[in-house]
């Protein structure tokens, strides 16, 4: 038996609430990559919650439409290479009548896909190679509580769409002290932040090492990586994060807030950015 | 100019409050794909709210490393070939000191991903080709009002994690007579309908032409196809659908529910699945 993470972790955060902290520990949902390979070979890396991997396989598959029902699939299984560093987030899966050359064809446009990361929403590097590629954030200026809790009001005041709708997520940019400079709105959380770092890029503005990004939702391991690579150093959500989301700010020098409600927020990593 | 479509569209919806059904008019969230091409090329589709195209365009594009910073952006613009159908979804890019063989190096990853629509997140398939892959879901039962308005405190009942971290999206499987048989959670929605598909087709059981699905937070295209792909006819969501959930919903024989909260839901499509 392969030993599988737990779907929740306990982390450290500071919780903040009317100015005071406090040291707690709080639960976050896990994130882990799960390698999907078809006949042994790399097809897909699926950021996703441990706990029903080969069933996650089977029916990512099903959309993908590399298998049409349960009469495609052979076996699937979690990986059982002694070699392989972590076998709980790999799980290879064997098609029914699909032929070598079958099987090469659709693993020939894929391949890039997993191995250089190119996939827009299926985060694949892992934290390690992911620090190797950039400089950790070392802004080392801080803000006031005050700054984070207001936060989500000011994002709603601007959010021409939201209200409206219910539908749209929201990812706001803020200086320093706490002013909203840009606001940009879209059905997916990620494209929302896209739009404000390629704003700022075309204007030949990054890295946005002076900002705060606020963003409506939850935060994963993918919000993180493109604050990161914007040179954002302080990433503030109203829902949780994830564990990635955690490990990998912390491993870059990001400062993480989530739950930001009310007069209370948690900081995740880096709480030296929150002045006392 | 190209005429952009925008945010927000108005939608006919069919409103159930306390089982007492009216034709009203709703907002909903503009779901469209934008077509990321480099030099010409297709390179990637996103689905995203239009608005601020070349900023996403530029955003995504630094966080898939194609380029690191402006200094590597040439020209960013909406396509003009008068060939194109839906000019307003397309962006071409060229980079600087992009020479053809590092261009060609880029879309050979790419080239399937885009025309075979195999990225897992992105959404690429037009909602015309993908009607024309599928047979329309042709169930003819009906459920009460009643069903509906009682699955979100089933699937709350039923989430393991949810509450405690606030981080995990979930679905569930309902029977046609409201009764939960299967719950999923993951840090990314899309994984929760994953699981339950897949976990049915490993017992071949698929088509689900006999159950519900319902997911905690909003109803993307993606759901919907995964909806479709599974057999599902009737789709039901705590939160808003997106135009594209809508339209391909109806265009594939989906009853698509939205808002379901307290006593009251929208219906978006085939509303005969809901009895008066």
């Amino acid at each position: 038996m392969i030993a599988m993470p737990e779907a929740l972790r306990t982390v450290d955060v500071v919780r903040v609430r009317g100015g005071r902290r406090a040291a707690e520990s709080d639960s976050a949902a896990t994130e882990e990559p799960l390698e999907v390979r078809l006949h042994g070979q790399p097809f897909a890396v699926i950021m996703r919650t441990p706990g029903a991997d080969r069933e996650l396989a089977a029916g990512f598959l099903l959309a993908e439409r590399v298998i049409t029902g349960a009469d495609d699939l052979g076996t699937i299984a979690h990986c059982t290479d002694p070699a392989a560093s972590h076998p709980e987030n790999i799980v290879d899966v064997t098609l029914v009548n699909g032929s070598a050359a079958a099987v090469e064809r659709l693993l020939a446009g894929r391949r890039q896909v997993t191995t250089t990361a190119s996939c827009g929403m299926c985060g694949r590097r892992t934290i390690e190679s992911l620090a190797a590629d950039v400089t950790p954030l070392r802004a080392a200026w801080s803000v006031p509580s005050a700054v984070i809790v207001a936060l989500p009001a000011q994002l709603r005041a601007r959010q021409a769409v939201f209200d409206e709708t219910g539908g749209l997520h929201a990812a706001g940019l803020f200086t320093r002290d706490g002013r909203l400079v840009d606001v940009a709105e879209d059905v997916g959380r990620h494209n929302a932040v896209d739009k404000i770092v390629g704003r700022r890029l075309m204007r030949e503005e990054l890295p946005l090492a002076d900002f705060l990004l606020f963003v409506s939702g939850r935060t994963s391991f993918e919000i993180v990586q493109k604050a990161i690579y914007a040179g954002i150093p302080i990433v503030a959500a109203v829902s949780a994060p994830s564990t990635l989301a955690i490990e990998l700010a912390e491993a870059c020098g990001v400062t993480l807030v989530g739950f930001v409600r009310g007069d209370a927020f948690n900081i995740y990593t880096h709480p030296e950015r929150v002045a006392e």
